[in-house]
């Protein structure tokens, strides 16, 4: 299988390496600047190019861009027979300008200077006629054991869910952080708590079950209590409130 | 030192675990249940009591026990010159109804069935007095590396960070699997997910430096198609625009 990557953010160069240790390196990697795909190249040595140089031809062409790139970037090639799969969450697969569509989504959260491990990564593909199924179902399954083909729906409804465990649960530990500095301490003093939550969560069937802290135990003194230090911060007082109804509400649905 | 620990719940027998593996067992649990406290002393094969039972004399009394037992449990007891210490995030030092109180306070989510590795758990201490002082942080000293003195107001700010830091974040992952279950998906699925976010927060100096995310790209478009998506739940759709919008403030604040 001959795959060529385009783009050079985080997505490229984790795909990039991934292929690699696959064993199946792509042939090209294709960025706007030469410069950026070179680096991306770099990881698996292969061929790179930049703008107004053509692309290789390939079995499956990656579209590891912006959202709002996908359209425009697909629209500027002729991709032949070649499938073209773009990464996106919540991209619409007609965004992808080739007779050949495809969805290539994996979830997880790709950052620079992390080694992603795909082989335990969920990937979703997606894909606009029976051969565009087949190369992105291969390609997918070379990197991870954990591939699963899903409708547009049901994607975005995975990417949102994505966005709660991963940018919000974030956001939870930034506005700990906030609160630990307000009364005089570092981010670290939060670590071992940080790790403990996640790792109950992952040895759990669901969250519910493991869910502790006021809200739950319905602790009206301590919500009232913590409500009202919030004043000062009522952007972290407004969360504090609808998160901890949330949670009661959820609790006496189990 | 000799240790009392009055309560069977879970924080209970974490810190007669606890104790006992750092070579100071403690000499006595105390519970109204004389069988939930055998259980408790089980793991140290210590000396267990219940209701209508005297509690042996010791250097420190701590009370691990509910927010609202504090009170009427400290009440109930002549400690004489015995400091009593109680583990809860916000509830008032003078709850303690004793000559020499402190507050023990460790950082850390507690359950069932889990061991808990208190050498790097922070623990934040108070005392009403120099000899409740300085025997509450010998104690605290001999589990952890990492016992500091706080007062109430930084305790409760404490308290209220390790809500966003552990609870909350935990309902991130349980809103994130109900959207999984809409999609046809259990929790399994976000595991990965789950924990590189995690991973890569304890490997940061601040989670503000690690936020990804429609939000924090202030990416209108992926926002609205989310929100529009979560019509049919307000109670995620709210919680969807209120975070956005706070990581979003947040992240010009940098």
């Amino acid at each position: 299988m001959k795959i060529v990557i385009i783009g050079s953010g985080n997505v490229a160069y984790a795909l990039a390496e991934g292929f690699s240790r696959a064993g199946v390196p792509p042939v090209q990697v294709w960025s706007r600047s030469r410069g950026s795909a070179a680096r991306v190249a770099g990881v698996c040595g292969c061929d790179f190019a930049g703008e107004g140089e053509p692309l290789c031809k390939a079995d499956l062409y990656i579209l590891a861009v912006s959202d709002k790139a996908v359209r425009n970037l697909s629209g500027r090639f002729d991709f032949g027979e070649g499938v073209v799969a773009h990464t996106a969450g919540s991209v619409e697969i007609n965004a992808v300008q080739a007779r050949h569509k495809a969805v290539f989504y994996p979830l997880q959260t790709i950052s620079r200077g992390r080694t992603v491990d795909f082989r335990n990564v969920p990937i979703f593909i997606e894909a606009s006629d029976a051969r565009a199924l087949s190369v992105v179902k291969e390609a997918a399954e070379m990197l991870s054991r954990r591939v699963m083909e899903v409708d547009s729906a049901q994607r975005t409804l995975l990417h949102v869910a994505a966005v709660f465990a991963s940018n919000f649960t974030n956001h939870m530990y930034a506005a700990a952080e906030e609160l630990a500095h307000d009364a005089g301490f570092d981010f670290e003093i939060l670590k071992p708590l940080i790790a403990e939550t996640a790792a109950k969560a992952l040895d759990a069937r669901s969250p519910r079950e493991v869910q502790t802290g006021p809200a739950v135990r319905n602790d009206f003194e301590t919500r009232s209590r913590h409500t009202e230090l919030l004043s000062l911060k009522p952007y972290l007082q407004n969360l504090y409130i609808n998160i901890s109804k949330n949670i009661w509400e959820i609790s006496k649905k189990t």
